[in-house]
């Protein structure tokens, strides 16, 4: 719990002279004024986070964090159990859609057990930080110990700082583990005050009738349980799963080393409503970076204030929207520091 | 008026047998079917227009047409005309945000006079195809003559053939020149049927009363031209540019070599109405970067049926926005031919 308590202790508020700096720079800046939109918006507040009025998007990281869930147990995913630990196999190989999309940025990927039911301790360059080998049924009581939740939680925060040691200009948030958009969905309706119908979706890809049920499974777990939103880590432990808690020790991690952290979709989505719910002020160092086609996604975001930077009907997971987002974040930065003013460009600006 | 005509008679239709393998391929990926959303759709495009099950985004190339509009004269631009010039010496700099957007994604950027009002002739690199030292201004007759808008159609289309030499894999089409949110405007009021006021915007920036004068210059413009929506080389001669008519010939061109695309903001969708007006097909080989601050933007996308893939609140041109989707469509293209099967990675599909 030390850990946890010090790091959110070390989130601090955004440099407000670098974004000054970041804004008054934009403006000067060989376009009219405002016309890279978001972009311009994105630059200042990587400024912000990162301290320095021009921010730097070179080192990537994306952290890949693997849990199973005993939930599963109440048929609610499309897929069987032991695809987890075949991912984080596909993972190791580079065979999988993360992959693919770090290699086009340059982004390292780290994959994390950190609750894979099988043993994956054969795979090469899996980090094993398992935690449990899965979370208990969620209907039938929590899904893990406080304990436990708080070692998920410490287990992210030190993978972050581990990965410190390289300097990561960013930090890209991405999961695996079949049955983890029920739990999503779970924490979605706690801490959003939404119903479970309203923030449930297909997941992998259940008809009609699955929908219907996995609804059923998440309103079973939310009474089994009753979680109360004001005890965020009370929520991961009882309907959250391992990789979550990790996830969301990433970010506020992250935000205590001033990284900004690209949160993926839907599963991201749900560690950033439990990280935020212990330290508001970690949304700050946030970017999201896309609107997931799981109906939950974009209450959770409402519920964040982050607005998401694509919307490409994407519902994989495994921080492939992050490492897509990581690209505009990389685009706004060398926009800020590359492009010549209109001083050094000779070009004339707006009659004012 | 023959390069014209052959052009278009070379546009075939996309290639059925290779969509339908990548196609069929995008489902034996280790990911729930669908999962990627648009980046599988497109990945199915680009393989029916390259004509190749896997299909590839290697060479790219932004072709940036600039010219000045006579329109000017009536006040419509919140900058003076030398800007025009002042941005060409920018680009051969490589100081503006084409250039920095570009090197991001290793495409060439190729600069074209073709109608500069200044002398670009000194300027190291620039294409030198100036079809007239700017249009005339249209509200008093038309911008340019009929042959002068078939030059330069066929202007994008030789210097599309030229370019073809190194062999590009896709295309982003970007435009430089002060007035020409104006000319743009009246080409989607003309092409759209939607009244000015609706599809006139503030382009580099102006305040409501300019606003308001833009709108009236238009109006003035289409009276004194009276332009036919279903003579699209007419409706560019009377209230277009040069630089959009470039643009429309480096798409019609693209697409006979069967090469995508991706089509920048507002003045690239003016083009692109034009081009589709004369050859509905060349449709296909198009993909729409994103949605464009200007009002008119979402218009004429929705007129030529096409969807964009961001939405960043951008309006500086340039193809800014195009060298920002042309990532998406490498991704795409990488997921597809880069992504594991499951029968390869030994990946439990779906339960049928």
């Amino acid at each position: 719990m030390k850990l946890l308590t010090e790091t959110i202790q070390n989130i601090k508020p955004l440099d407000n002279n670098s974004m000054s700096l970041a804004r008054a720079r934009q403006e000067t800046l060989t376009k009219p004024a405002g016309s890279l939109g978001r972009l311009e918006e994105l630059s200042v507040q990587l400024a912000g986070i990162q301290g320095r009025p021009l921010p730097q998007i070179k080192k990537k990281s994306i952290i890949v964090m693997v849990a199973d869930h005993g939930v599963v147990a109440e048929g609610t995913s499309a897929y069987p159990q032991e695809v987890t630990a075949q991912m984080v196999l596909n993972f190791v190989h580079g065979g999988a859609g993360i992959n693919v999309l770090s290699r086009q940025i340059g982004a390292g990927v780290l994959v994390v057990d950190i609750g894979v039911a099988a043993d994956t301790a054969a795979f090469p360059g899996v980090i094993q930080k398992k935690v449990a080998p899965g979370t208990q049924n969620m209907c039938l009581g929590p899904a893990m110990t406080l304990e436990q939740a708080v070692q998920a939680f410490e287990t992210g925060i030190e993978i972050l700082n581990s990965e410190m040691k390289d300097g990561p200009d960013i930090v890209g948030t991405g999961d695996m583990g079949i049955g983890n958009t029920t739990a999503s969905s779970a924490i979605c309706s706690v801490m959003t005050g939404k119903s479970a119908a309203e923030v449930t979706g297909r997941g992998t890809g259940l008809d009609d009738k699955q929908l219907e049920h996995k609804i059923e499974v998440i309103n079973k777990a939310l009474s089994a349980n009753k979680p109360d939103p004001t005890r965020p880590l009370e929520v991961l432990a009882r309907v959250g799963g391992l990789e979550i808690g990790g996830l969301a020790g990433v970010m506020l991690g992250a935000a205590a080393c001033r990284v900004p952290v690209m949160v993926d979709g839907f599963i991201s989505g749900a560690a950033a409503l439990i990280a935020a719910g212990l330290c508001p002020r970690v949304k700050d160092y946030m970017i999201a970076a896309h609107a997931s086609v799981e109906p939950g996604h974009k209450l959770m975001l409402k519920h964040l204030g982050i607005k998401p930077l694509l919307d490409l009907d994407m519902r994989l997971g495994e921080g492939t929207g992050a490492a897509l987002g990581i690209h505009l974040a990389d685009a706004s930065c060398r926009i800020l520091s590359e492009m010549a003013t209109f001083a050094e460009a000779g070009v004339s600006d707006k009659a004012q």
